[in-house]
């Protein structure tokens, strides 16, 4: 943050364009269809590197050493343990299936902070800090794995690094190849910019409040469908056209009735979605037939697109094959977004971390707009 | 929000002085020592109103008429009730005395939320979401209780307002003046400003997320001792003080060791805070022993404070005197800080139904500051 403490007045709406803060985590360039963690070109995180690696380098600011790595995945595969007093929670948290997975995950979280005695970081020294992030991200794949199948989950696979455990802990029996796709689609959304869930749980952070506090607040953001989205709505959609028999019909009845194509356009990214594009590849490298279908499809929909709006790049986006990628693994829909939560986790506590180190109480002003001077009627 | 669309950069750090929305429900005037709800003064509402009155107020822009509050006063008892799923949680939550009631507060209202089945308000209706509100308030203090219980709370008081309920379903036997008094330091911390907590449950809002994830957002945010502060450490310094015997010299040594004096001083208020004016007035006509102590005591440390820095106002702020006020009603100490909950509880919910009615996606930027470009070693 510069030394800037003039007032300023009338921010845009959402807080657009408006710098409020630095950080070393990471950027978004959306006009040049980039983005990167610490410096490093986050799809080639994702092409070459393991996830242990990246989430190190995200907490650190640096890639490990071999020895770093093989110590940091004893010490996270350590903590891949659920409080007893959270075991006994999880079966109560899944009672209503009408409500989503992530309302459930966000109780589960704001427990499981409470049953490991986080208290306000402000009285803890940066050691525990430290272990209580990174029990924050081991922690959560167990929540997801137990609020899903409602029994317990504590057999682990304590040889694999966390995505890979994860699906064991899920009782799924994958491919190195189908845990691997996984394991990249995590790695490309573990961060993007200031995002209403990061700045969400920067907000909390700030009052001194502990981490189990912020991370409650940024899954509550990301529970929002204007954040989160619902990659699940891009499958729905590939269904819907497999039955209507002819994608170019379909698409063009949609542009024509004012509706949105799910899993296109993206607020940042003005050209192609860097995300989308490697996603892509790693989808077809599993290679399931409905990995082939939704290339096809999308070929169909990018080109109505340009039809029906020649003046505008409308690009996938990284929704459509994510859940393309996510289906191709195994995972059922409605864990499309728990994922998503699984990886931007990372991303989350190296962003607390951030705040924690520069702390300054988050607090801006509002423009009252109401009545004035209104005098209480006598006998109110 | 005006049409000011242009980029603002590098915002002043904690956002200070930044507008970031227009607001109707209230405004704080820190330099002329006074803040309204919704036009009224907000300190004359509590000498003259009943809680359920202002809360009436803060949600609806208006008073109500005498049967529009009788109407009021029935639909919210009605709405006390805990959904069976909380009821079985709620002991769980309670495991660990380490953790601060907030904690597990944060948790119940998480809860709360999917028990009552709150789904992202973009896809409810207004009449819905008008009632969760209510909801959330009106279930606050069950859950307060219960957690402090430990055991069956549901046998309220239907004929109180929500204030009285709340003594009765902890078990207290309070007088009318006692019950009054919290009422009137309740209505005293319903809003104040667009502050942290206000702020979290706005940008959770700002996603489309429900309900529950904004309300939980906002309780994390004001757990942080930044921001939800300790009106309990007042009384803690009251009994040192009485140890030591001579109030004098305690807080001379304190300020010649550089140490802050609990509940004086505030960010917003340069001259007197008007909520440790009222309280005052309302602790003094308890007329507890302990109100006297701290009445004597406070003209000691303010005229120690005036020796200490001259050029500097710094009044007694709002913790001093509503410690002083929940103490001579019977609350114990660990119940202050959930008892503000309770009220900020109303503004919350009033600020989320206003983001809800003009929403835009609350996503600032940030400046990055790392290193760029790094490509990633051979054999990493």
């Amino acid at each position: 943050m510069s030394g800037n403490t003039q007032i300023v007045h009338d921010a845009p709406a959402g807080l657009e364009g408006v710098v409020v803060a630095a950080t070393s985590i990471g950027d978004v360039n959306g006009a040049k269809g980039f983005y990167h963690y610490r410096g490093y070109n986050a799809v080639e995180l994702a092409a070459e590197l393991t996830y242990e690696q990246v989430w190190y380098l995200l907490h650190n600011g640096q890639l490990p050493s071999a020895a770093q790595l093989a110590g940091f995945r004893d010490q996270t595969a350590s903590l891949r343990v659920l409080p007893e007093a959270v075991e006994s929670v999880l079966p109560l948290l899944r009672a209503d299936d009408s409500v989503p997975l992530l309302s459930q995950l966000r109780s589960a979280i704001s427990v499981v902070g409470a049953a490991l005695g986080w208290i306000p970081w402000l009285g803890t020294s940066p050691d525990e800090r430290a272990k209580q992030a990174l029990q924050a991200v081991s922690i959560t794949p167990l929540l997801i794995a137990g609020l899903v199948r409602g029994e317990d989950v504590s057999a682990g696979a304590p040889e694999f690094g966390i995505v890979g455990d994860f699906l064991a802990r899920l009782g799924m029996a994958v491919t190195p190849e189908q845990t691997r796709a996984l394991e990249q689609y995590l790695i490309t959304t573990i961060d993007h910019g200031f995002n209403a869930s990061t700045f969400a749980a920067r907000v909390v952070t700030s009052t001194g409040a502990d981490l189990g506090a912020a991370l409650t607040a940024a899954i509550g953001a990301l529970s929002g469908p204007l954040h989160g989205g619902a990659p699940s709505l891009a499958l729905t959609m590939l269904e819907e056209i497999v039955t209507a028999g002819r994608a170019e019909s379909w698409v063009q009845q949609k542009l024509d009735s004012g509706e949105r194509i799910m899993g296109f356009g993206h607020r940042v990214y003005r050209g192609t979605d860097p995300r989308a594009d490697f996603l892509r590849e790693v989808a077809m490298k599993l290679g399931s037939p409905r990995a082939q279908l939704a290339l096809e499809v999308e070929e169909v929909i990018l080109a109505s697109l340009a039809r029906h709006r020649p003046g505008r790049v409308l690009a996938t986006n990284v929704e459509y094959w994510a859940a393309v990628v996510m289906e191709s693994v195994g995972l059922s829909p409605d864990l499309f977004t728990p994922a998503f939560t699984m990886s931007r986790m990372v991303g989350w506590t190296a962003h607390v971390a951030e705040q924690m180190a520069a702390n300054k109480l988050i607090r801006p002003s509002s423009r009252y707009v109401g009545p004035v001077d209104r005098p209480i009627p006598v006998g109110a």
